[in-house]
């Protein structure tokens, strides 16, 4: 059953495995325009904003917290998913390191309109 | 952070600590016209396919196979991702009990055309 992308099996602790660098999500499956993506995450990204995407975390390791411009935040621990909303600038910050899985549109730019030498434009399936 | 439904941090443990039926989707999540839910599973449900949208199956807790028409099947642990492609016929199967967590378009039926008085119509948001 492994070997045809299309039903094959994920294991997402053996995927998280075969990659280390942070903040540099990594294709896992393309569902209904969607993309799954794992990512690695340490310290923070950066403030940002999706127009028109909704992003969804759901933590696999670690903490994360995403803070948001009014002064809330969400903290998530491992097996708890926050959904992004479309539109509003957010930062998400670990101290513990993170590993998450994020579901979002295809057309999902990495950091937003917010483009810096940390912004992953390509990113890779593995 | 909690109580607002667009910010809230979704616990899946405790979610799925919530009910008890079995193939009976919960709705968890909405994010860019999708639905997050979560199942119980025990013994297998029926061969049915959805004309128009693939379904993503993250295994949380037990075993589950999804078997093919064709004779393949997708064998799946905790932690283990698959993607059934729309349009093709499925059963998912499971002798452990499973627990998962479902990525598909809100127009997803869940028996696909094949209904019967197993076809939970309309799910509930928990």
């Amino acid at each position: 059953m492994s070997g045809t992308p299309e039903r094959r099996v994920v294991n997402l602790a053996q995927k998280l495995a075969s990659f280390d660098e942070t903040w540099t999500p990594k294709l896992i499956g393309s569902p209904n325009g969607q993309l799954v993506k794992l990512a690695k995450l340490d310290g923070d990204l950066m403030w940002h904003s999706h127009d028109d995407e909704d992003e969804l975390f759901l933590v696999l390791e670690g903490e994360l917290t995403i803070e948001y411009r009014d002064g809330n935040h969400a903290h998530l621990k491992a097996g708890d998913m926050h959904i992004v909303p479309r539109g509003v600038e957010h930062n998400p910050v670990t101290q513990t390191g993170a590993s998450v899985l994020l579901f979002e549109p295809e057309s999902t730019k990495h950091t937003g309109a917010h483009v810096t030498d940390r912004t992953v434009a390509d990113q890779e399936w593995i």
